[in-house]
């Protein structure tokens, strides 16, 4: 992406958090929110974030828990460089790596931290059209193998430290083979998020803790919307996520 | 399992079928009919059950679909002598098949099947106390990793059957990452069922079809039991839950 790209600033939180995102390719929406809201940080902590993108994720952790210390990798320059000038805008002390996660400096690769987060990219381009605009490639067409992106997470961090992931629910399967291949996580916390009540998921957020012995589990739905279908323009979030998404609350039903 | 062990005759489907199990060890119950009744056959059709022990689930599938050709494969001596009994008491062609999954005898491993099921062993021996009585350690005390019934099950699997499981969810993420990593399966449905509306999954149902390109599908869960809690010594099943149980319903949900 060229520096020089379109961007609009999107309001999230309630307009806790302010983000420049770019009009055209990947932009964070409610699943960085909710990604965030699931982390389990308390103040102080250290976080980091991978493909954080624009850093929508990693602000929203920024706002609802005060102190963190935290990190976001990103790849793409024009998405790193939107990074920082959205943590400056909203105040917030975010160290942006502008570096592949497969290639992680030595300055993170020295460190370990208490949670470590990423969305991955959802496009599969084995399945679609490739795109023309390579930066749009690059955030959405998901060459890295899922196995490196919680391998990656496994390294960095610490006894006890918290993955937090979300994915499409279509890629539930090869996000849990991943961590059960990888090793030393405790049994993950499977969150479905459904759109309406008895719906399929379509997303779902997976927790797993660092060298725990934990039991995994697979956790009722989180129910996005009200009714069985909607009906009117209003947004009809459920009382649960409204708080998360407009108020900044946690996600706490994996705890 | 001696073959003189105490035996009680319990109903399944309202009387449908009828099985003999042993009053000690492992005992068929609710899973074994949900699994029976997730398995998408046609009449006419073949299926293979790995792990059959009294043959409880081959026995509702039978009394669900005509005309179906069935194997059932046990490995300890007792509950495959129970499962020819309860064949023939229930007048089905079942053919008993004594070994161990992982050493099929050639009669089996020639053949191929429209569908293979099976309902694993859920006890874990690392974690509780070792039983005294052998057969009942092997009916619940899982040698065999889930890798390797997945496997059999794939290689026993014509191209575009179906294999069906039903496990704890606690085992999901080791399920659904041996599917993964054993390939050539379509995309899993995966059913939570659900004691409760809001409560975490006690099992999974996971479907998946032999060389299918399908997109793996996270379910909205089946829930067991109406209202909140259990208030009288009725049976509470929810409405779908009971056709199944008590009625032979087929659970259509994973189609």
């Amino acid at each position: 992406m060229a520096l020089s790209i379109e961007s609009r600033c999107d309001a999230f939180l309630g307009g806790r958090v302010r983000a420049w995102q770019p009009v055209a390719g990947y932009r964070a929406g409610v699943d960085a929110v909710l990604l965030a809201a699931a982390v389990p940080a308390r103040p102080g902590e250290t976080a980091l974030e991978l493909g954080a993108g624009a850093g929508v994720a990693s602000l929203c952790l920024a706002s609802r828990v005060a102190g963190m210390v935290q990190t976001a990798v990103e790849r793409d320059p024009g998405y790193a460089h939107l990074a920082g000038r959205n943590a400056a805008q909203n105040g917030v002390a975010l160290e942006i790596v502008e570096a592949d996660l497969a290639a992680l400096p030595e300055t993170v690769k020295a460190r370990r931290f208490d949670h470590v987060m990423f969305n991955p990219p959802y496009f599969d381009r084995t399945r679609g059209s490739a795109s023309p605009d390579v930066a749009r490639e690059m955030a959405v067409g998901e060459e890295t193998p899922i196995g490196i992106w919680v391998d990656v997470a496994a390294r960095r961090l610490a006894p006890g430290g918290w993955l937090t992931v979300i994915h499409k629910a279509e890629r539930m399967p090869e996000l849990l083979g991943a961590i059960v291949a990888r090793g030393g996580f405790g049994g993950a916390a499977v969150l479905p998020l459904a759109g309406r009540t008895g719906r399929p998921a379509g997303r779902v957020i997976v927790q797993a803790r660092k060298g725990a012995r934990a039991e995994a589990r697979l956790l009722a739905p989180l129910v996005l919307h009200e009714g069985p279908v909607h009906e009117t323009d209003a947004e009809d979030y459920t009382a649960e996520v409204s708080a998360i998404l407009r108020e900044g609350a946690a996600l706490r039903r994996l705890l």
